[in-house]
Formats: C-alpha cells, structure tokens, sequence
C-alpha cells in the first residue's frame, strides 16, 4: 500500500465558492464516467435532513453518477419548500450535465431552519460543467467543510492497482449550527452490489458509529461507498464471508478466509474508515485529546458497547481527561451507571496504557500518561469473551465557547 | 402552611468538624427519640457505596433510630475493610446511644477510592450525645455538604400540626470527587408503614428523577424518608389510593380523593421534594441557570420520560442554552435523536415561555427569555394524552474548570 490523496480512477471532483458562505468554499461536486454501484447509511435521526430525504430514494437504486454537497446551510426542518428544492436543484444538474437525477447524491450541511438560497444553489448546478475542469478533489475536500479546523481525506493505493480515496468532515459549529459527519469514500475497484453493501455497513459500524464528540445525534450525517468498477478482479463476498467478517475482534484484523485482492480491499477500506472517524474525533469541538475505551471480558458485544459509550459520553469522565487527572472513581462511575449490565468490582480490571490501576498505583506516572493527545483505556469486566472499542474526547472550556458564546 | 426550617418534634439533629475535612463541619448526625418508621432510596449505579451496602440491610427493617453522616470521604470502591469500617463505627454510634445498629442508616459523601479514616469515624460516633446537645439543624445542614455553594432545607407546617423538613445535598466537586445527591426528609407525623414507602418512591420519582446536572449516576445518591410518628390522626393510603397518586398530572397536584389532613401531607411533601431538587440543580456545578422541559401529547410516560431526559442532557442545547442563544436546531436535534420515539416534524409544536418558535418568531425576544434564570421549554408532540417534565441547567467552562482543572 502507498498513502497518497488522489481520485480512482473514472472520477472527478471539485470545490468552490458559489455564494453561500462568505469567501470559503461552499459547494462541491463528485461525478462519475457512467452510473457505478454505490450505497449509502445516513443519520438515525429522527429528524433527517431534506438532502436525505432525496438520497435515500435515490441511492436505492444502488447506482450513482454525481454527489452535490453544500455546507453553510444543511436544509433541515425548512418544510415542503425545502424538500421541492432539493429536487429542483438536483433536476437542474442531472440536466446540464445530461444524468439521471436519480443518480444524483444531494448533501448539505450548516445551519438548520433556514430556507437554503434557491438561486444560488440553481446557479452552482448549471457552472458544474465549466467548474469541475479546473478544479480538484483538495477544493472538495474544502468546500465541505464548517468548522473543522483541518480537511479529513486519505487514498491507499493497493498491490492490486485499486485505489480508495476517503474524503470526510467532522463536527464543528461556530454559528449556532448542527455539527454534521460527511464521509464519501471512493474506489476504482469493481465491488458485486450486495458485498457492497455489506462492506459499508461492516466499516461504518467499526469506525463512524464508534465516535462521540458530544452525544448529540446529527440530522445530516451521511456516509457513502461508490465504486466506479474499473479495475478487478471483481469483489464478491459469499453470505459466510460477509458474516465472518462481521464477527471480527475489534481491534485487530485478519480475515484470512478471504482471497488476498479481496483481503487487501476490506482492509484498506477499514483503514481508511477508521482514519477518517480518527480525524473527525480529533478534531470535536474544542479537543485536546482523543481517548480510546477498550471494555473485554464481556457477555457479548452489546453489553460491551453500552459499557464502551457510557465512558465516552460521561462529562466527568471526559473533563477529568481534559485535566489529565487519574481519577478513577469516574471510571467506576460511569461503569456502574450502566443499570443493565452490573458487574462486579471485584472483577474489573482498569489499564491506562499499560498501567493497571490499583491502590498502589503511581499517581504521577499515570497523570503523565493522560497529558498524551491519545489515550488508552482497557476494561475488564471478566463476564465473558466479547470485547468493544469507542472512541471519544475530552470536553472542554472551548467547547462551551464554541457553543454557547459565539452565538447568531 | 407555613414555611420556616425547624425540626418536627420527636428529632435533634447536629453536626460538626471531625477531622476529615480541614475547618468545615463533615459529621452530621440527625436522633429520633425511639426507633420510627422510615423508607429510604439509593442510587442505581451498580457500585453503591459502602455505607448504601449497609443502608440498604439496615432500612429493610422499616425503623430508624439514627443517621450518621460524613462528607469528605463517600467510602465508595475501598474493598472488604471499608465495609467492615461501616459495620464498627454504626456499632460504635449505637453502643455511645443506647440503641440497635440495624437502626442507624450511614451515608458517605466525597472522594472515591480512599479509605475512610477509622479512628476519626469512631471518636466522632462516641462525641455524639455530648455535641449533639448543642447542635441545631443549620450545622447538620452545612456538615453534608460538598462543593455546594449553598445548603439546602425547607421546612412546612401544616394546620394539623405536623411539620416536615427536608435537608439536602447536591452535586458539586472542586477535588476530584464523585458528586452525590443526599436528602433527608423528617416528619412528625404518622405514617402507616407501605404508605411512607410509597409516597417516598411517588415523591421522589417526580422531584429528584427528574433532576440531571450531566447524566452521570453517583455511587452514593440516597433520599429518606423519616417519620417520628408523634402527630395523628394516621396518614393511610389505600392500594387504589396510592396507585390514583401516581397516575398525577407531572405539574399540578390535586389528590381530591385523599382525606383532608392526608392530603395537605402528601402536596407538603411533594413541595419539599420539588424544592429541594429544584437546588439541587439550581446549584448544579458551574449552573448559570436552570431550564424546565414538559413533553406534552406523549403516547405515554416513558416516551415523554425518554424525550425530555434527551433535552436535558443534551450537551448542545445545555450550551445553547447558557449562550441565551435561541437555536431551535438543537432542539429539534435533541428530539429527533431518541429513535425510538419517532415524532412527524409537522406535528411538532415548540414554546419557550409562552412564545411559540415558528419561522416568524422574533429572534430577539427570545433571545431575552433565555436571559432568565429558569426557562420554561414546552414540546407538544401530538401523538396522545401523557405529559412528563424534567430540570436540567445549562452547561458552562466553570462546569469544566471544577471538573477538570482543579485536580488531586
């Protein structure tokens, strides 16, 4: 594998300013030769976005040949009008660039409630031709973007001549916005539809739904896996392989039951997943570090998990990090508060890094281990086999600033 | 009624400095004059402090004679000898008195994780008779406090006579310590044994569940229940009675079925129970204001239990909220993120105060609303008859600093 940010082959994309933000880029485009396999997992809110509304009848017809994004606005909770929009918009690109509409990807994301400019949005579909020849997928990657302070993107190019190229954004407001995650991951490889599928949902489970900044859920997330099939030999997982790779220790990954060009896909696709979800936690509102939760020794991966995001989403816990403070008896707290899945206290074992907590733990080696921008923590509950990881950050001053302070 | 703070008779209570902390009183003790029917409360988190362990054998019997209580040290995930410690020093408080130890309750409220000093807990459960005489309620008051800035009581007189006061603690950490809840609710009148169980469980489920500063659970939180029995005629509910009590309107209490005298009991101690969790979070950590959140419309309880608790906790609503920022997104967000709850966005309809947030809505008054100290949030979702309401406060970098910059 070699780790540069480039297109696969049959895309192109690009960014620019069509009048939405102020100066910054503010709508992006991501197109196809021909209609290729690609699927799509959005935000479990209740409340999703108009664009997904859109994207969902569309993608189920499992091809696509355009994504348009917009930030600065994410055209949420702006009724019927709203909704007409995005199909009006989405019909005027698949006509000047002579597609179907329903292979079209609408995203937005910004600020919620207020109507999305009409002309605007009209005047960008009908420039995408022109745009998109001088333009490149570091002006996408920008033009996505609310307040994340760096761009998210990643390409590994394997053995087998495939390239996957991940492009995302993360959650950040500074207007009174809802923090959106966008992730729009690209391949050149030729992927059968159901493994497809299967792939996207097995990444995202292990990497996007492993993430919390602040617990909040936004209207808007969106995460794609669109395959312009270029170059094989083609990926198609049995039923048996595609459950296989389901129940695969979180951490570590093997998968020797696959063929090796379909090995070298899932794994760089993984990769890529995690990196992305990475950058997004990273980069959470007002972070200073980013903490891994380990919890093993559980029942089954369920309990694990509810244990894993009680810890990640505790505020004690996550502002005690922020102060790089060995106080376990968070660590407990949080563990306890999980009133499904007692445990016993005798049976916990806590590690930050390699250091196991106990009476005679050695405070200030611990305290130098938490000023770390990534840590460690593993749990033991000693119930059984399964094991689950989240990942979350520390919660602080900034935090609140961004928040509550910078208001409309 | 009439409302100043004094003990109902029947009870003393003091409390002093023991040791444990340095000036401050950190050992309170409240006597009844012969074991009384009591019913106490404790926290769900699955590991309870030691003394709870003990509570929770000792109340099984339904009498009290005696509460000791410390702050400073909550005796939580300190092993078989921080049991055994609670064991001798409840032996030592009821040999010093003259009464059973399984008629002593115990709570503990401060740092986790560290033994609790023995020989302190001991010379301090002898000193009782004689510091006892000169104490008052206002020392025992300020002797279960933490970080909180201010100690909470209330007492109201009744026309019968009978007089019921509650003293409270909340949450607040300045050392790295698990907050606690502790109340304690002391009447004189008599109180059939299952009624004083169920009001205490009504009370407290709609007082002190409906409370959250940051969605953590302590290890320690405890509410009792306490009756001294001096003042009839007997407060007897009968099984249809108590079942009617539940089955209330959150926030208006009638209870016309209920005996006179009966009934200005139970809306006393609803009062006392409201108040006393309204400081709780009044006095939440680096609270600036308090907001109140009614679901109405709900199919039932549970989901409105389940929306309004999504509210509360919601860490960007909480921000919002302290920036006096009228960001409805938030919370259509904080909404539509319980899934299992849908709600039809049409049918939603959302008012701070009284003014209800529609396109049109005037920003700027709003914006002076959320200015208040406590802020009404009504969310009517349209789907059947049930209500439920709770309190939260808003979420600031003083929250942060307690928690993470003043450490061990």
């Amino acid at each position: 594998m070699t780790a540069t940010t480039q297109l696969p082959s049959g895309f192109k994309a690009g960014g620019w300013n069509a009048g939405i933000k102020q100066g910054q880029n503010d709508f992006g485009v991501i197109l196809s030769e021909e209609p290729s396999p690609a699927h799509a997992v959005f935000t479990r809110n209740n409340f999703p976005g108009n664009p997904i509304i859109v994207g969902r009848e569309h993608i189920a017809g499992g091809l696509l040949q355009a994504i348009i994004v917009n930030s600065g606005n994410s055209n949420v909770a702006t009724g019927p009008e709203g909704l007409a929009l995005v199909r009006e918009y989405v019909a005027e690109a698949a006509r000047t660039l002579g597609i179907r509409p329903d292979c079209i990807l609408p995203s937005s994301t910004g600020v919620i409630g207020r109507p999305l400019p009409r002309s605007i949005m009209l005047e960008a579909c009908r420039q995408i031709p022109e745009r998109i020849q001088s333009a490149d997928l570091e002006s996408f990657s920008r033009s996505i973007l609310t307040t994340d302070r760096w761009p998210k993107q990643k390409s590994i190019r394997l053995q087998s001549g495939v390239t996957i190229t991940g492009v995302a954004k993360g959650a950040g407001m500074i207007a009174p916005d809802m923090a959106t995650m966008l992730a729009y991951i690209l391949t050149d490889a030729k992927i059968e539809a159901t493994t497809l599928q299967s792939l996207l949902r097995w990444a995202v489970d292990l990497s996007f739904n492993r993430i919390s900044v602040d617990s909040d859920t936004s209207t808007s997330d969106t995460v794609v896996l669109w395959a312009s099939g270029r170059i094989g030999p083609e990926i198609r997982l049995t039923e048996q392989e595609r459950k296989q790779l389901g129940q695969s220790f979180p951490w570590e990954f093997q998968a020797d039951f696959l063929a090796d060009h379909e090995r070298e896909f899932v794994a760089a696709l993984r990769e890529i997943c995690l990196f992305l979800a990475g950058e997004i936690v990273r980069d959470g509102e007002g972070a200073t570090r980013v903490f891994e939760v380990r919890i093993l020794g559980a029942r089954n991966r369920d309990e694990a998990l509810l244990l894993a995001r009680s810890l990640v989403n505790s505020p004690l816990l996550k502002t005690a990090i922020h102060g790089a403070d060995p106080n376990w008896g968070r660590l407990i707290m949080a563990i306890g508060k999980v009133f499904t899945v007692p445990v016993a206290i005798t049976d916990l074992r806590i590690f930050l890094g390699e250091m196991e907590l106990t009476k005679d733990a050695d405070l200030a080696q611990l305290r130098r281990y938490l000023e770390n921008p990534l840590i460690l923590i593993q749990i033991h509950v000693g119930q059984g086999p399964a094991a689950e990881r989240m990942w979350g950050c520390d919660l602080t001053a900034d935090y609140v600033a961004i928040n509550a302070l910078y208001t409309t």
